[in-house]
This record gives C-alpha cells, structure tokens and sequence, in this order.
C-alpha cells in the first residue's frame, strides 16, 4: 500500500490517541506529504524519523541529501536535524518530548547513508531518563482529545471561504511555541548527556570573520575543517541548524559572533528554478533588515551523496576570504556552468593518532561484516572511538564494497570517505588491474593483497603505476592466499576471519594477542549454536590470518618500471563515447572526477544500452569449464552457472552441419 | 487509481514521443509531485494546468489558495501565473509553446474559484496563431528522443554518489534559458491579442514609493484599487509576477520604478514554522545585496478562498505608508496573534458605470444556471464586459447559492465578491430571517423577492432590520410570486426562467424587449428538441416575469420599526458555545466575520456533533403532511420524502399500548 498508506495509517493511530512515529525516506517521503499535512493540521504530536535521501529526477538515486525531507518543509511539522549517529541518540529524544508537548509533529532527520549507514561508538540514554523528561499531562490531554465513541466529536471536516483561513490563523501559537520547548528540552538532554545542544550551535574562532552555516552530517566535517584552518590562524566558524523549523532567527542571532562579515550557506538539494536553496533564502531573507552581515552566498554540496570532506569546505572558506561567489557547488567540477569552486589545496585534518584503514571487497566475500565485527571489538573493549563506513556499488553481491575504518583516542568527525589512509586491504587479485587501490595510502602505509600470486609472480601481475606507488611510498606489502586457506579449512570462499587476523596483525590498533582472545570470543557468540566444527574451523582461519600472512619486499627498481598488468579502465578499441567517457571511468571508482560536461547531451539521464559487454571484471578466484569428455549430459552445469553463460541446446543435423568449426558438440545419450 | 497514476501515464506518454497535458488541483497535485521529479528531471514538455486550491490541513478545503502549487515549487517544473480569465486564454499557450522550446515542463497555475469557476466574456485566440508560433523543429527533436524499440536506449537509471549531482547540474543551462523563451512567446502573443505581457509586469505610478508584489487573480483586485488610490494622489503601484519559476530577478529590476521604497508581498498560502511565505522569501532574498528598497515586509491573504477586496489592499498600502507590519493577514480578524491589518475604510473601486446584481438563490432552483445564460445573452449581444461568480455552500441541492454579476463598459477586474450592490433578487423567502439579504445594497438599490406573501402580508413577515434598511435607503421593492406561476404554468419548481425576465425587466443592462427576443431564443436553443410544450411554458414563464413584478411601495414607518419576523441567527436557549458561536454565524453566511479567537480550543479542527438540530432552514415552499384519514398504506409517502422523516412503522400490541398520546396510529389493512 505504500508510505501513503503507513502516514495514512499513523494519522488513523494518532486520532486514536496512541502515541505514533514511523520512519522513511525519499519517495516514501513524497507519498506521506498529503497525511503530513493532516497530521499537522490536526496538532496531533508524532515523530517522523527521516533519513534523508535525495528524489528521482533525471536518474534515481537511492542515496543522501536532503531533497525529500525538503519537500516537506511547508507541510506544517516541526523539523530538527542531527548531524552524528551519536546526534541521532540524542535529538531523536527531543524531538519526542517536545512534540509531545507542543502537538506540533516533528521530522526529526539526519543524512541517508552517511549517517544511518555508519557504525560509529556511542552512548546510549537510558530509557529511565525520559521517564524523567516526558510531559505525562501533555500524553494525558493528547489521549483525552483522541476520537472515541464515549465523547463523540467531529473532526476532518470540510470548511468554507468564511471560517477555513481563521481557523489556519488560529494554531500560530503552537508554532510560535515550539523553539522555546525545543531549547528547554535540549538543555535538559544536555545535562544528562554532557553534550551540548541548542537550536543553533555555533563553533569556530570567537572572532571569526567567515562562517558556514549548514546542517546535518557536514557540520561535523566543517568542525574538522575549522580546528585545522584555526590552528593555522585562519578566523572561521559555522551555525549549525538544528531546529530547521519553526525557524527561530532570535536564538541564531544570540549565538552569532559580532565580527562575521561573510557568510556561506550551504543546502543538500537542488530547485532548479530558484534564485536559491532553502536554507540559504531564510538566512538571507532573515539578515535582508538587519544590521549584520553584509555579504551572504549559498552553495549546494554533496547531492545524491556526492562526498563533502575537508578540501572542499576550506574551499568555501578560501572563497569567501577572496572573490565571493553565488550559487556554487563543491564536490564536482561544474566545467559548463562553471558554478564549482577550485579545490586549490588538498587538506588532512583527522586530529594525530588516527588510524584510517580502508578494504577493498567483494560483495557478499563477508569483508563488511568483519569490519563490523573489528568495530565491535574495538569499540568494546578499548576506549577508542570507533567509526566504520561502507561505500557498496550497486550490484551489491559479487560487486565491488570499500569500507573506510577510522580508530582513534579523539572523537571522530569525519563524515566523509577516508581521502588519506594508513592501510588498504585488498580481498580480491583482479582489482589490482580495475581500481586505484593505493590511491590516498599515506607514505610508509601498509598495503595487504589477499592473492593467490606468489611473491615471485607480483612482478607480472601488479600494473606499472601500483609498483611505482609501492617503492616511491616506503610502502609495507603483505600477501596473503586466503582464498587457498579458507578453502582448505573448510571455509569455502568466506575468506573474511583470515583478513580480519591479518588486519590486527598488521594494524596493531589493539595488542594482537587480545584481539586473538576478543575475534575468538566472537566466534563463539556468532557461531557457538551452529556446532563445535563451525567456531573450530573459524578459529584456524583466525590463528592462519595471523600466520600466514606474508611481507614482501619491495625492489628498489619498480619505482620506475613501466612493465606489469594493463588497467582493465584503459579504453579500447570499438569503444564508443559513452564507453569511453562514462563507463570506464565509473566502473574504475573515478567517477567522481567525471566533470559535469560529460553529461551535454544526456542531461535527460539517457545512457546507452549494451554497456556491459565492455565491462569484464575477471572477478572470479575460481573459472568452471564444459569438460566434453566427462560430460553425462546432467545439464546442471547450466543450473549453477549464476550468469546464465553456461546453456545445453539439443541440434539437428542442419545446424550440426552449418556450426562454427570451434563450436563442440557431443551426441546425446538418448532414452530409448 | 488516483491523480497518481494519473501523472504517471503523463509520464510514459511524453517517453513515447507524445506531447501531453493534464489539469489538477489540491490534493490531486501532491499526488502527481514525485512524477514532476521524474518529468522535469527527465526534461520532458509539457504543461499541467493547476487551479490552485487550498490542501487538507486542520480541515478540507475545496477552495481557492496557491498552497497546492506551493508545495510543488521545488520539483524542477516552471511556474507561470494567470490573474484572470482572459490571461488563463492568453498565457496557456504561452507555456505551451516555451515548454516546447525549452524542454522545461511547465505548471500553469490560476485561481480555483476565482478564475477557474468565473464567466467572463474573453477574447479566444484563434489555434491558426499557434500554428505561426510552434518550434516544429523542437517538436520533431522531442519526437526524436521519445523511447523507441527502433533506436533503443537506456534512461531511468539509478546513478550512485560518482555521477549523480554533475549529471543534475548538467540541466542548468536549460533552466537558464527558459525567462529569455518564455519573454519572447509573451511579447509574439502579445501582439497577438494586443495584451502586453512580460515576466513581471508593473501597474501603478510611475513614481511609487509603495508596491505590492503579488501573484494571482488578487493582482486584479489590485489594479482596481491603484487606480482608486491614484486618482485620489497617492503614489501606488504593483508588480505582478508572471514567470515565478525559474525566478528571473533581472527582468523584475526592469520595471521597478527608482522611486520604490517599500514594499509588501503577497503569498496566497501558509508554510507554518518558515519565517515568511515563498514569494516573499525570494523577494527578501533578491533584494538583500541590491541597493533598492530597504523595507520588505510580507502578508497572507485569501486562504481557502477567503475573500480579498480593495478596502483591504487599501489597508496594505496604508500600512506602507505608515506603521510597517511583517508577517501580517488580511481579510480575517486575527484577534489572539494580532496578525491581521485594521480595515480603517470600506472603498469601493468598480468603475462608474458598472451594474452589480446579487442572487440568492436555493441549490437546484435553476438562478446560477439563468445567471449564467443572462452572462451569455449580455456578453454576445453588446459590447458590454460580464462577469459571473457563484459563491455555494458545501450542500449544493437545497443550501443557498449567492450569484454575483457584474456587467459593464470597462474590463471589469474585480475578482472578489460584491460589496455593493445595484441590485439584489431573493429567490427564498424563507431568506428573510436567516441572511442579511441587504448588506451593501447601494441607496437607491433594487431589492426583488419571490414570495407567496402578499404586498399586504410583508411587514408582518420581513425582519425589523430589513424594514429600516428599505425605508432609511430608499430600496425600490418588487415582490413576485414566481413558486405559484412556475405551478401554474407547468415547470413545478423551476422558477429561474420568471426570476431571469423580471431581472432583466429590473435592471435594464439592455433594452428590455432585446432581452425578452435573446431570452427566447435562448430557450428554442436549449429546450428546443424537447418540444414545443417546453418551449411555450418557459416562454410563457418569460412573460410573467416581465409582468407579474409588483412594485411595493416601502411605508416610511419601516426606517424605526422593530417589529417583524425574528431572525433565525438570532440565539437560542440551549444553544450551546459552539452553536452560539460558530454555527448560527455560519448559517447566517456572517462566518467571515468570525474572530480567529472563536476557534481557540479547536484548532486542531473539532466541532461539536448533533448540530444539525439548531439549524431550522425552513426553506420549503411546500410541506407534506401525513393525512390519517385518506391514507390506503401504500407507502409511498416515506418513499418520495428526500430526508426520510415519513418512516411507516408496524406496532405490536405492547407498543400501541405504550405510544406516547400524540403518535396517530391507523389500524392495519391487513392481506388476509
């Protein structure tokens, strides 16, 4: 019945008078407009959890902005945004409670993927702290107003032109109430959490010149970002929203530091047809009759999550301190309408002592899992944060996955894909010629490659460019044949608890013994129910990732060397435009430096069809093959060729007769 | 299956190469918001036609208000407005041939209610001149690309984070060259129909100091009231926005005279929690970091077709001019948040030379369906401008339908109910007691009213209030008894064609024996192929109405009587709070005067149940009656009654024993 039918269905429940929330995204999102509207107009208290993605329009994207959540911004709810898993612990509650005592329903949304997708370490509230906080007379009077045969009333009438716009007028004084609650409710979680949040927080220098103003996940990059410029003098800062609506410009201004001249607003969707985002027309229109900053611009960063990290927003800050700019992006290189600022200076701002892993995985391989578990494990048992993200194509099993991995003493801001790294894993041989797996690997980093290549085959086998990286980088290479061990041990092809060993191993993020102690306790609560012989072959897999895993020395001469493997990315012959100037760069992980003039012509979201027979991605460890002589004419060779690629046609004497000569038959073995 | 689908077929239908409209409004629209993504997206033309209404918010309302067109604003679709009948004709194919040349799909929008259910006389622009005007070769290139089995591509994708946001910047280029197309249509079909068009248009002094922005049919309303306050020396002026999406502020600047100082927009919806409503937020904005204007304040009107007249624009202006207001209503009595603007004087605007008539009228008695035939006898026989509007209630048959005409010799652009009148015609006497039948009946005024009271019974009959009014304004009075010739001559209850006769015999818009001639012509054309029966009665209806209107002479002892019926509105015991003070205004259609602060305690759109008790019409001519003494049991009496009140009941012995003494019993004929 779709999310029109489950808002349809909260809004039912709410009249009821039982407390409600739902959660979605996106279309989902679009569909719940008509009962949003209702359900405010109904001052019936109920949260809505959101995490925000961006709409179909040229091509969908099931991915994060704020473009659903921001076509819902005139339907009458109250909208407040976290920025952080730990933001979503936190304001989640608030939202909760102040609806309960405002009746106005709340949109409580935080950013699709970057925020509801990433494992990060957090406290937990306690229930009992609510118990503390919720309006219980509030709950009473909302149950009391609820529809109910024993005291009939009637409501969701039809109203004419003489009382319908008065009625309208007559709930202003629930809106006008709402940033007062929000802020009482959020000192009070304040005191409880230690964390302190407002309807707008500001943070940077206290004389700041620039600020950024924005909301969700990037606030916590642009803090990053600001301790980095601020210790190299620079006078920055940013207001963070957070109560979005009711938009309360009295509690930014108390926070707002005399000296900005300069403001950048930056918004998570795109109106075309607007002079300008949603986020930035309130700054502006707010500031249009007041005394304070003179100059305001608006941005659009990170559509359909297209990544925002800390290069780009000094970008905008290195904007403002020069020639300002309206209308600009960050993230893409807008060479047409040459909206998008220059990255002139490529930035590291993850405070020291973080340790930044990323692996490289084949979907369904179990890599994401075990980062998962490493997470878990480290989160639990050490007191170092712990942050885990993991980017999937779209082919999700047997496409390729990246998990970026952050650890650290400091609280992780990092909202954005790991752009300097200190270890990169790869779990499968073939993406040696596909990807640029050493891209952002720091000098003296440790690369791991799960191959089944001997040390003496690498030669032969990396691409030039890797071996150039490797010896120019002090580079530490390890490999490993998980696939050979897992096999061995039974494991099939989950090659995922040797990588995971090898990963302690050679990070050291934890003393590897404990970590030894700490995968194999894990082991025994994931598998302990399925038997004795699944944890025992578990635990060799551990105690080989450990063992086997092998250095290899890097010879001084691959720092120039020209020979090795040709990138399966490099065009070829018979490709056409399309192939050429989107296909390959995408199916190498380099879409994002495609700039936007590859896309004349298309901007309808045409592509051309039959592109993936340019797309040979060699993934397989293992390669089955029709052996006519042993052949029993079974046909399930064609049952269990995933692909399909492997199929039994029965021929007649014409077509034996007319067959390529390369083409092998066999006679079939008749029944009778 | 819904406007949904609806948009959805729109849709496929553009991807297979056809070019495709639709019309909705309301609710309708939201529904259609996630394929306007697609379509817009997808840079497909085409136009949906929108006659704004207001959304289901604390109520349904079917009404007249832009929050439909609001709330699709961000989709990526152009927005061009219409203020009037004639621009609905001018300006819907302006968006067709721009959508066709720009690939930009286009929303044309226009008052529900307002607009959408006005007659007017236009002028028709003839299809031969969209022919001249057509980009074939655009045509033909969106024939091109539809989706084809005979030149297959790919579209419909999904993109991931790589590509996404260029691939949607790419469009820029195409919403950057819409405000250059749609200028140029505008100025060819201005030349067309000699009705100049711009993207925004200005209207007023030349040098103006004060200027509303606005949008809409209210522009109309607008330009009567500058050309009253001009003529009075005050410096007024407009800016209607025509091409509202893609915002184009360089041609605004244009036209906006350098004397303008201050200014108020107008939005015709409400976005709770946003600090202003959308036009406004784009004005504020656009103007922020232009040296220009400095005051910007902003205003809420006509919400769910809440009236908007020129006493009220007067009360803007004079607020420009002396205490400046933001976020400010008009047209209601905002008396909890203070919002709304004091009406300091009543004006009236319409040119001189202008005849304005009220009909009321009961749902189904034919007076909007005559009214209207009255618009079209009027319209094409002279030179005159008409103008017809029909305000309903929700009961449609049997509530009360108030018509509104005005007719002519200047174009009439006043899109908001009478507030002075020429002429009033009560087709209910039962009206008498329950409406104020003579508000805004100008001195001097016709007053006609079909009754079964005779000249001699009607100071008994008609309310205090109504006698002085006559007396103390001079009212010229006829009464006919239209009921009792409607019986006599055959047509039942359809009195509309004796009323229809005797306005024309009244008012003398046009020579009265004209009237008589296009009146009977009117009935061949409808009634022809019915019969010459039909025809003969409503010509004989046509008779009577010209010569059965009785002029009664007022006595001046009605200026001080206070004696005469009571009024229905007037309150009862038992009457409970709401009754008191919602349900007796309403019924009374005296609910625009309702403050804000009757609704206080039940904004969230609560009513009282059982109401229908307190609200005695009394509106039937006739009454049926059951008659013991004749009755055979056949029934039919329960049958025929519309409300089912005659209900026959078959009694036990137990129950006859227990009836209370009033309830007749008649024995039954019983079969055997």
């Amino acid at each position: 019945q779709s999310e029109g039918g489950a808002s349809g269905a909260v809004h039912g429940s709410l009249q009821a008078g039982a407390l409600t929330t739902t959660y979605t995204a996106s279309q989902g999102l679009l569909l719940m407009i008509p009962n949003m509207y209702k359900i405010a107009g109904e001052l019936l208290p109920c949260v809505f959890h959101v995490s925000a993605r961006a709409l179909a329009t040229h091509a969908l994207s099931i991915f994060g902005d704020h473009s659903d959540v921001m076509s819902a911004r005139q339907t009458g709810f109250a909208f407040l945004a976290s920025g952080s898993v730990q933001e979503v612990m936190d304001l989640a509650g608030v939202a909760h409670l102040a609806t309960i005592r405002t009746r106005v329903p709340f949109c409580h949304f935080f950013d699709g993927f970057r925020t509801s997708h990433e494992v990060s370490k957090v406290e937990v509230i306690d229930y009992s702290e609510y118990e503390k906080l919720i309006d219980m007379d509030a709950v009473q009077a909302f149950r009391n107003k609820s529809l109910n045969p024993e005291r009939p009333v009637t409501r969701g009438t039809a109203q004419n032109p003489d009382i319908f716009f008065q009625a309208k007028e007559a709930s202003n004084k629930f809106y006008e109430a709402v940033p007062a609650v929000v802020d009482d409710y959020m000192k009070k979680i304040s005191k409880v959490t230690g964390r302190e949040y407002n309807l707008f927080d500001y943070y940077g220098a206290s004389d700041a010149d620039r600020i950024i103003i924005a909301m969700g996940s990037v606030t916590e990059t642009i803090e990053e970002t600001i301790d980095y410029l601020i210790a190299k003098g620079e006078k920055v800062g940013m207001i963070k929203v957070r109560l979005y609506r009711p938009f309360a410009p009295e509690y930014l201004l108390k926070i707002l530091p005399k000296t900005v001249t300069k403001i950048a607003v930056l918004d998570r969707t795109k109106e075309p047809g607007s002079i300008g985002e949603p986020l930035y027309l309130d700054i502006r229109s707010m500031f249009f009759d007041i005394d304070g900053p003179k100059i305001i611009v608006g941005g659009r960063y990170g559509l359909g999550s297209n990544e925002t990290n800390p290069s780009q927003i000094k970008a905008v800050y290195d904007m403002l301190a020069s020639e300002v700019k309206n209308n600009f992006t960050i993230g893409i290189n807008d060479d047409v309408t040459n909206l998008s600022l220059e990255i002139k200076e490529e930035i590291v701002t993850e405070p020291a002592g973080t340790t930044r892993c990323m692996f490289w995985g084949l979907g369904s391989d179990g890599t994401v899992g075990a980062n998962k578990s490493a997470i878990k494990i480290i989160g639990d048992n050490t007191d170092l944060y712990a942050q885990g993200y993991f980017a999937y194509d779209s082919k999700k099993s047997y496409g390729i996955t990246v998990s970026h991995l952050r650890f650290g003493k400091s609280k992780i801001r990092s909202t954005y894909l790991i752009t300097e790294s200190d270890y990169v894993a790869c779990h499968n041989q073939s993406y040696v010629v596909q990807y640029d797996l050493l891209k952002g690997l720091r000098k003296g980093g440790t690369f791991v490659l799960n191959t089944q290549w001997s040390a003496e085959e690498l030669s032969a086998n990396l691409p030039a460019d890797m071996k150039n990286k490797m010896a120019k980088n002090d580079i530490k290479l390890y490999i490993i044949d998980a696939v050979k061990i897992a096999e061995e041990i039974g494991l099939g092809n989950r090659i995922n608890m040797v990588m995971q060993a090898a990963f302690f191993k050679l990070t050291e993020v934890i003393n590897v013994d404990d970590a030894i102690e700490y995968l194999k306790e894990a082991v025994v609560k994931a598998y302990g129910l399925k038997g004795q012989n699944i944890v025992d072959m578990n635990n060799k897999a551990i105690d080989a990732g450990v063992n086997a895993c092998t250095e290899v020395e890097v010879p001084a001469d691959w720092a120039t060397t020209t020979e090795g493997q040709k990138m399966a990315s490099d065009p070829k012959d018979g490709d056409t435009d399309f192939i050429k100037s989107i296909l390959r760069p995408v199916s190498a992980q380099k879409g994002n430096d495609l700039p936007v003039s590859v896309f004349n012509g298309v901007e309808d979201g045409t592509f051309e069809n039959g592109s993936s027979a340019f797309e040979k991605r060699a993934i397989a460890t293992s390669c089955p093959e029709w052996q006519v002589d042993s052949c029993i004419q079974c046909n399930q060779c064609s049952f269990v060729c995933p692909h399909g690629v492997i199929r039994p046609f029965l021929l007649d004497a014409e077509e034996v007769a007319n067959k390529p000569e390369s083409f092998v038959t066999k006679k079939l073995l008749e029944k009778d």
